[in-house]
């Protein structure tokens, strides 16, 4: 959970959607209820549903339970995408536990997130407000795009650092920035409040993936709750490896594309590589850049006058560079 | 391609849609287009396009495009599940032609479909048309809630046929349902016929899905694209099964439970099944339960007057029982 001072503002609304995440499955299908309680019950820091009540009370969204039913939409998109990722990424662990793609295997995976999908967009024509729709809906296809572009790219070192942030932004920045926005718009907002909030979101998102790129090489196993190295493992390039592409020799830089250009890479194989980016301090330097992206992240609430909900968020960007999990 | 007759009334607008139905994939992401191009091209009927186009018609729809936008969401959605079952199922073959999930993996196939509904959620915020969106969206879930249904049951001999129903009209259902109410609110017709056309495509869809089940034990595998006996090797209960379950000796009775007991069956077991099929008669018994759906998908359309939309979709319900694709 995240640190309850962060909390405080939306301390009640949370409780309430934390109630609505349960209930909202529904009991029809008892192996979609079962596979979705799991995945709900395992962690989560419920970042997107915070952010969306947060932005909501900023923006002086008062009584009606939109904000209630929205962040659930969007903590289940997250579940969604999570599930099918574990398909994706063939993941044995989650969060520390046994995912769902190897509990219940690819099959009942693949519709336990197209479920918690069609759920949400349920959940957003009973609300009924196109814009909020539209904001959830653009997410979703820039979200499917990112990680198709990560599957395709996969072992690319040739991947461009704009091309690398295009799919950063899609994969983790564009549902953070749809949880924002759809909070200030139900807080009928003027434009330069929910463009700000947009914005905020997007580089808080930027800055998330970008810590979590340090930590698949800085964290201990059992604080991240997989593997480290996992996704260079996976074929996936993050920013510590483009630090080393540019910042390394020559020698370093062929040895990375041997490596990436294997099926399958080993302990003293990976060692290699934890070493250059030891050398190197690519962990320092990805952490640099996300100080860049959460720096722009609180630039934008500037335009707010100070209150709880905006102390806040402002904590929640610090938390994020913070974190180690 | 639905003979030519049946489509008279709405081949401009199909070509409309043919054209849409590629152009709205986009081409940002390379491969999400080549999957989603393989999968349109690959036969499909266009049945959910033409019964929007048809339903619109009947009731009087008449210039904008909505139409056409509206039946690239039902083709979409379809395509979605086409390619999600697919994984589910392990399928090799889908029409004939190599399966998704056997080119690509079941990694790309879960991102291809999550986009396809992605991008149909988008174009539903587009038309901006609530009772159009919850149309949809319930179909979405219960058709989710269908599969999951049908992977819970797997192999399940004490289904009931009340169990059975509920998930084909889950899976098959729904979907031709929503395409047929979509056209009617378009059109702005009066309640009666909302109503009138969403049981038209109800009953049309659960006498499709018993067509199939038919097919499965009486279709020749060239005509059919996919290996005979193919559901119950899935451990799929379809209805000649259950039909041999109810007028089967107990030894027949006993020896079925037996083979879908077994974890796979082999060409001499399913020999035995299709022996047992054929000796009660089963796939005229469950040709003689289509007619009673699609007879009363008929009776659905007696308060339309005549027309040439209503002829079409008469004929629509004899195509459907008499196809042996």
């Amino acid at each position: 959970m995240i640190v309850e001072k962060i909390l405080l503002p939306v301390i009640d609304e949370l409780a309430q959607v934390e109630e609505r995440l349960f209930h909202e499955i529904g009991g029809k299908v008892e192996l979609i209820a079962d596979i979705t309680r799991y995945v709900l019950k395992s962690g989560g820091k419920r970042i997107r549903p915070t952010l969306l009540l947060l932005s909501a009370k900023l923006c002086g969204y008062r009584g009606g339970s939109r904000n209630i039913a929205l962040a659930v939409v969007a903590e289940y998109m997250h579940a969604a995408t999570l599930i099918h990722d574990d398909i994706i990424d063939n993941a044995d662990k989650r969060r520390g536990l046994p995912s769902v793609n190897r509990i219940w295997g690819p099959q009942v995976s693949v519709l336990a997130g197209d479920f918690l999908y069609a759920r949400s967009l349920q959940i957003l024509v009973a609300d009924g407000d196109v814009s909020v729709m539209q904001a959830f809906a653009d997410a979703t296809v820039r979200m499917t795009e990112g990680e198709v572009g990560e599957v395709q790219r996969a072992g690319d070192l040739d991947l461009t650092y704009d091309e690398y942030l295009e799919i950063i932004v899609s994969k983790t920045g564009t549902l953070m920035s749809a949880a924002c926005k759809a909070g200030a718009l139900i807080a009928a907002a003027p434009a330069e409040a929910v463009a700000a909030l947009t914005e905020f979101g997007l580089n808080l998102g930027v800055g998330f993936q970008l810590v979590d790129d340090a930590l698949d090489f800085a964290a201990k196993e059992d604080r991240l709750g997989k593997p480290v190295g996992n996704d260079f493992k996976e074929g996936k390039v993050t920013f510590p490896v483009f630090h080393v592409l540019r910042a390394g020799s020559d020698a370093d830089r062929k040895r990375l594309r041997e490596l990436a250009a294997k099926e399958s890479i080993g302990e003293a194989e990976l060692a290699e590589v934890k070493e250059m980016v030891e050398r190197h301090g690519a962990v320092a330097a990805t952490m640099e850049r996300v100080r860049t992206y959460l720096d722009q992240a609180k630039a934008s609430l500037v335009i707010f006058p100070d209150s709880a909900a905006k102390r806040s968020l402002v904590s929640m960007v610090d938390f994020v560079r913070d974190r180690d999990w």
